[in-house]
């Protein structure tokens, strides 16, 4: 029988990769795993405790299909405290992860046959989710010369080649870490509302900074009215990848189109995750993630002094918990299998981000203890040699 | 900016009549909420206990993108238990609800402009997540003569009318709870085989079954070779809704499609849902439940004793936990407006659910205590009057 020829997307190379990982553990061998994007920590206790409260609560049923009134409210609030913009709850619309937020945001703004901007080296579901809606994805090489993000110099290229609908900004960048700063961001929101082009800004890796890239960290949802739409999530900063809860500060335009499509496509987000998750926006629970970024940081520090080691040309990560190496293979993949072999030290192939360059590369997660990368280093570094 | 055409799906109408209920209890006026189609019990012991320990021991970071393994094999272990029909785990995808399930099942089998049969009366969330994809809707009237229920010679008749590429099945059915028998099914998939369409069979309601209805229950995992997708949840019978938790059973064609799509478009289901979920497949999850069933047939029962007192034609369910009832309107939603201004009692306009003649239907939940019901029922008879 058929199978649909928009279903015919690209599996992640990294799921070779935690297969052979999963082998190898399952047999008794040791294994670092640094390939999945995740934190290793787990949610903060506050918001444990508030999950703990609402399954004795027991009040588990549907809850509003863009998320409980509390908790827009609260996410509503929590711009208000990080970035000084005043967001209306009615803007805020909770999703079932950021993966659900990206396909109701794609809905929403999309016809099939728009073209959208995306830049390459870049998070895959993004081209997948937008390929499989029948829009066209537009995929700009990024280099160093630009910290690996699209500029209005792209945007406009892009526009004038052959049209365009809409960009994904992601900042953040899933896997080079770079970062977009607040003149960087204006400027591209700018573009956007005078070319009549939809701003998607992925902002998930908000709150996980190092460096100068802390104080730059610039939120498009100052650029609502203009038509920008926020992606972002409880998943990286908070620790909580697997309880499939993110957000949407839609424009006003997109905010009765996602209120519709969400109650047909999802039903509503998980409801003991909203309900714990009202205790993730507190004193208590940024002071316990700032101590987990604090972890990221040292982590990243000891990565950088111990690069000449490795061999790798890397841009320094802004933000995200993620090193984007140039490994100087012809094929991530392989090298990758070999690495996890050899040492036990499970990496990510750069082919899941970049489909062009991407065999040269691999993206390390260091969201694990220092102590676990500092020796995947020294088994890395010893197995170049 | 522009907004979709594609996300310009009508809202439900139940979300007025929620707005209002809510509204009245926020007022401090008694609400009989008859409306939404969950349970009130919450999940059974045994799943809430398995949360307290998935919670307590942390790890709930990602899971494979289609479930973990455990959970694939315990649902694929139900189909024996049940149905007496072997599962390949391989075949199993646990999704995020329903929702997830269906969106993942419609990307995959069909295409932009393929055609798809729903019957009339039916859930809208298939007409419009099928329309958001792209997939042009056959609706088919379906009365009293066929119980509601689509039948070959519909299918016959709408794929030499214009083409078929699929057809969706619902048993028991929402609103009516009607049900298709293992004959039943067993014609519509042979048919679906013969014509080279793909049959989705939504099973959720499965397990909450009454009278000769029970003896009756047949899956379409039967004909998987055949390529006949199954759709089910844990919503209903285990009185999860909130939890987000459903699963697909797949022919073998469609697993490395959904597999592929799972992974870009949501990542995985909820972590916690789905190591609790493993506690619902047990003896004492399963006779929690069939209590529950047990209180609902009684609820039945007293609703279909006093229909003379409410003068409703109704079909009286084979399944779910559902009164579909012609009350003898133009206006489906103004008269549940009024009912719930006058009496308190809250319940869904038929217009959800049939957009031709759905205006002079509305459908009643009867998953709350028979008290309660049985207040309902005095109070619209004694409105009637």
């Amino acid at each position: 029988m058929k199978v649909s020829r928009r279903s015919q997307v690209p599996p992640f190379a990294v799921m070779q990769v935690l297969a052979a990982a999963n082998a190898r553990r399952a047999a008794g061998e040791p294994v670092i795993s640094l390939c999945a994007g995740q934190p290793t920590a787990g949610a903060p206790a506050p918001v444990r405790e508030a999950a703990r409260q609402a399954l004795a609560d027991g009040d588990l049923g549907y809850t509003e299909a863009v998320g409980t009134p509390a908790l827009r409210l609260a996410i509503a609030e929590h711009y208000g405290r990080w970035y000084g913009v005043d967001v209306d709850p009615a803007r805020v619309a909770v999703t079932t992860g950021s993966s659900g937020a990206f396909l109701l945001a794609f809905l929403a703004a999309f016809e099939p046959g728009d073209r959208v901007l995306l830049a390459r080296p870049g998070y895959p579901a993004y081209r997948n989710i937008l390929v499989s809606l029948g829009v066209e994805v537009v995929e700009v090489a990024c280099g160093p010369e630009s910290r690996y993000q699209p500029t209005t110099a792209h945007l406009t290229e892009a526009y004038y080649a052959g049209g365009l609908d809409g960009v994904v900004l992601a900042s953040p960048a899933n896997p080079t870490g770079t970062m977009v700063d607040a003149d960087g961001l204006a400027a591209i929101a700018d573009w956007c509302a005078e070319y009549d082009v939809r701003l998607v800004s992925d902002e998930i890796y908000h709150g996980i900074t190092y460096g100068e890239g802390a104080q730059q960290q610039a939120t498009a949802a100052r650029y609502g009215d203009a038509g920008a739409v926020v992606v972002s999530s409880f998943s990286k900063y908070w620790a909580m990848t697997g309880w499939r809860l993110g957000w949407l500060v839609l424009p006003p335009d997109l905010v009765p189109a996602v209120d519709a499509l969400a109650g047909n496509l999802a039903l509503c987000p998980p409801a003991l995750a909203q309900h714990a998750a009202l205790a993730a926006l507190t004193p208590e629970a940024y002071a316990e993630c700032d101590a987990l970024v604090a972890g990221y940081a040292a982590t990243r520090e000891l990565l950088l002094r111990r690069l000449p080691e490795l061999g790798w040309r890397v841009a320094p990560p802004d933000g995200a918990f993620y090193l984007y190496a140039d490994v100087g293979t012809d094929d991530s993949v392989a090298w990758c299998e070999r690495l996890l072999a050899d040492t036990g030290v499970a990496l990510t192939p750069g082919t899941d981000f970049d489909p062009v360059d991407g065999h040269r590369w691999v993206r390390l997660s260091f969201a694990a203890s220092t102590p676990l990368v500092d020796e995947a280093v020294t088994r890395i570094a010893a197995w170049r040699r």
